[in-house]
Formats: structure tokens, sequence, C-alpha cells
């Protein structure tokens, strides 16, 4: 059942008009991870490789196509974790980066720390030899568009976030069972400066362990945290259920706790995977034995060749 | 046996020198905070008074007295959370900021995010009109000799962490049975700047929940984020493991898996509490039923009247 990969592009609820191309990016990412397991490549570069792809995806919110803060800034999340050692690496408010998972990885690499923050991320980035871009590089019309929309008084900024695809992540173990997951995310819509939110806490925005499996959630940031949902769902696993049971009563126990909806990808150690979600809709797709398994609204699930193309 | 109030100022190796005005700095603080659940104040009220009394106390990594970090600033962490709906407010890299809990607590009242960053957490805090203090003022002769100390090519950061007292912390339970937590501190000597640790990550540096219980960790930031320390606490007392066993077990559990060593305090919804510890010493004191508890060193606990103001 080894290796396995299987992604997410956000819970929430994609217009008709983008679902296609949604369903595309993950497919994708997942293609370009599975191809770096198919070839003895490592779950961590696995689970990067399809995160930077959506990041630079300008159909999910995280790097290009990330959601703008308050001020109108772009202001992004993202974690890698490690299953063999536990070892993560995170960073949070990051400003003009293409693809904050890497630098997240760097932090994990580079460094003694397992998160850093802001100026202080980005100084990080500059001694790593990372190129800053420009902000408005990493600005699409709709996300211009959506921030003035949710300037208006009587927004509703969860529900907005809920309107459109949002976080990306990805899980993985490799031919050799080791496990990893990598979470993205340019955070809620109209955000204030420097709101963290659960992508760049280890055990909320992900978590993985090599005993257990890994889990990289998406949704109501909010909600994610305050349940820490991650380490929620391998705590089932530990308990004995299945990646499917465990995600869903972690989302159903932070729907009923702290009213938040959202979604997740699992995998266990023996290549067991799930992807759940509580949200009207989560795009995601999964590699494993040469398949190519996607889907968006509940209960779908498609299947093609790894090998296709499209 | 409620209320119950139990704080740490940190888990490592105190100097000789300084072991009475550290225990003395947590008996004032948990006399200060157990007179509030005494008044029939809320455990959150208690937590925060607390901690902000360790805060103001310059023998503590909080506030006065934080470590500095590599350029030589103050940069601070700090989260409260509530346990009747598990909602938590948190800062991670604030500067120029006396009471770091104060905002932390601000971000959980008054905002709809649960943790805010570096400049636009300090944004906030003006917007709140909470006052800047001049970086100067929080920083101790000892602050400044250790980070000199600490330039040197061969010094061992972590080691370092551990040769004073550090993050401080409360757990509380009120006479209505609402449970509350709240922890603060500099972070690592001489830390990257923009490092995050544990402090300001829900589930890792705090976590509160009426119906399990409340942890405040301390220690190495970096190995308890790792294992999710507080959360995991939680856990084994969900499991129906004492307050003792469940911390007991979550400390070798991160000493065996990731090398790391700390301390907690720990209380479950009926008043039972702990203070346990993997590292040579914690300083610690609780106050309960008119009696405050205290010690430092493994095995010692001390007991005195709650009245008696030394």
């Amino acid at each position: 059942m080894l290796p396995v990969l299987v992604v997410h592009g956000g819970a929430g609820h994609v217009p008709e008009e983008y679902q296609q191309s949604v369903l595309a990016g993950v497919r994708a990412a997942v293609r370009e991870g599975y191809a770096i397991l198919q070839g003895q490549g490592s779950a961590m570069d696995a689970v990067v490789a399809a995160v930077t792809l959506l990041e630079n995806n300008p159909s999910f919110n995280a790097g290009l196509g990330s959601v703008l803060n308050a001020k109108g800034d772009v202001e992004m999340d993202a974690i890698v974790m490690d299953g063999r050692d536990l070892t993560s690496g995170a960073v949070s408010a990051v400003k003009r980066l293409a693809n904050p998972v890497q630098l997240a990885r760097l932090v994990m690499d580079k460094t003694i720390h397992l998160c850093l923050t802001g100026e202080g991320a980005n100084q990080f980035a500059r001694e790593m030899g990372v190129p800053e871009v420009p902000e408005e590089s990493l600005i699409t019309d709709y996300s211009r568009m959506r921030w003035k929309k949710n300037l208006a008084p009587d927004a509703n900024l969860v529900e907005s976030l809920m309107g459109k695809m949002g976080t990306v992540g990805a899980v993985a173990v490799d031919a050799m069972g080791n496990i990893a997951c990598a979470t993205s995310t340019g955070g809620l819509p109209n955000k204030m400066e420097g709101r963290v939110g659960d992508t760049a806490c280890i055990g909320c925005g992900g978590y993985a362990d090599n005993k257990v499996g890994a889990a990289s959630p998406t949704g109501h940031g909010e909600a994610i945290m305050k349940v820490v949902l991650a380490r929620l769902i391998l705590f089932h696993m530990e308990q004995g259920c299945s990646t499917e049971v465990a995600a869903d009563k972690a989302l159903a126990y932070m729907k009923e706790r702290v009213g938040g909806v959202g979604g997740v990808v699992v995998v266990d150690p023996q290549g067991g995977w799930s992807a759940r979600f509580s949200s009207r809709q989560m795009v995601w797709a999964a590699g494993q034995q040469n398949t190519l398994h996607f889907g968006l609204h509940a209960g779908e699930h498609f299947t093609q060749s790894t090998d296709d193309p499209n």
C-alpha cells in the first residue's frame, strides 16, 4: 500500500466556475509528489513539492493567490513536520515570498528553532538566499476584489473564507515508511495585521509521527486551533481508530464544541488514508498504487491512472 | 477542594544565590491570584494577575528580566486560554510591552483571532491603549551579561536556558469550576530574531478545558512543541490519569522521544493539582484551602498559611 500521498486545496465552497481548475490543481500536485515517492524519494520531499505546486497555482489561498489582510497585504503561514523524529519547521506572517513552505523547511533543516515569524522569518530567508518577490506578484485580481468586498462593515470574514478554496496541504508515507506533512496558507481574508492561524502552529495546522500517521487540516483556523485538530486526529488513531473514523470524530467534535467546520487529509503508517470534511466541499486528491483518486463534493470519489496527464 | 491556583517560574537550574528570590516570587504570585479566587473572582482573572506579577519580577524570564535575542532585543511570547469554550489569546515576538500576558488576553477578548505576532501585535496594543515601554526598561544587567556570554561561538543556548529560571505560568480552577491557564516568556536566550517558542502555540505552551483540566509547561520550547505537551497531558487525563501521572508520563515521553526536559503545573476540575518536572529544578507554588504550597528541588514540598505575608 506504500507509498501514498494525499493533498487538499482547502475546505469551503468552490463557485462552479472554479471547480475544474481546483480539481486540476490538486491532481497536478499529486502527480508531482507521487512521482517523487515512486522514485524512492522521501515523504518530506513529496509533500513540499506538492504544496509548492499548489502555492504557485493562483486558484488556491497560499503563495500566489493568497487572500489579503485588512491592510491589503499578503501575510502567509506554513509548516512542515517530519514523522521520524517529530521535528518541524514553520513560518508565520511572512511577506513577499513565493513559497513559504520551502522557508518552513529551511527553518527545520537549518536552525535550532521550530518557528520563525514576521520580519525575523524574512531576514532568515535573505540569509538563506531565498529571493523576495514583489508583493504585487502574489496578488490576483480575485483576491483584491474579495478584499474590497470584505471591507464593508457587515462582511462576515469566516463566511468569506468558506466562499473560496483555501489553505493547501499534503500528507505522505514513502516507500521506507517515513511520514511527513506540509500545510501552507494566506490565512483568513481581511485578517488583522499579524494574525497567526492554525497553519503555523504545530499540532493544529499539521502533525506527523511515523508511529501513528499524519494529518493536514484546512478550514476555520481559529476553530482548528481551539481543538488542536491535527494532534487530536492522531490521538484517536493511537486509540485504534482508522484514518476515516479519527478524522470524522475530530471534525464532529470541532463542530459541536466550538462551532467550526473544516476538512483534513490523513495517512497512517500502513498506507491507509482519508480525505474528510465537515464543510460543504473540500477539493482533494490522492496517489497510491498508480491510481489517482480525487473529489470535491461529499461522497465524491473519482479515479484515473497516475499516468493520465490531465 | 476549589478554588485552586498553581504557578511556576520556570524549569531548569537556579543558582543558589537566586533561590530565595524566585521562591518569594512564586509565593507572592499565588497570594495575588488566590485572593482573587477567594473573592469569587474568575480563574482567568487569577492566572492573568499571577502571571502579571511574575512578568513584573526581574527574577524571571518574562516581561522585565526577559532574555535577549541574538540581536540584543527582547521579544516575548504569551498565551491565555479559557476552559469554558476553549477560546484563547496569544501574542508572539512582541516588543516593548511590560505585560505580554495582558495583551494575549486582549487578543482573546477583543478580536476574532487567537494569535497576533510581531509588529501587528504591537499595532493592536497601541489601538487598545496599552502603553509601550522603553526596550531598556525590560532588560536587567543579568540578561545583558548572559546575552554577551552566549555570543561566544561555542555557547550552548539550550543549556543556557536551563541555567536560569525561565518561563512563568499559572493554572487555576475557580469556585464556579471554571478553568484557565496563562503562560509568558522571553523565550530562549540569544534566539534568532522572530523565533516563536511553545508559549505562543496553543496546546504546546498551555491548554485549558473545563471538562478535563489545564496545564502550563516550561522548559525547552522546541521539545515541548514537538510533543504538543500541554494537550498531551490533558489527553492522558482524559484516559483517566491523575494530574501527577499524566504530567510524569508526558514528561517522560518528551525526554525519551525528543530528548527534552521541562516541567509543568496541572489542575483538574475537582481541584486536584500537580507541579512536576524532569529538569533539575522547577520553582512552583500553589494555593488551596488557605494553604500555600511551594518547592524548588525534586521532592520538595513546603507549606504555610496563605495569610503569611512572606
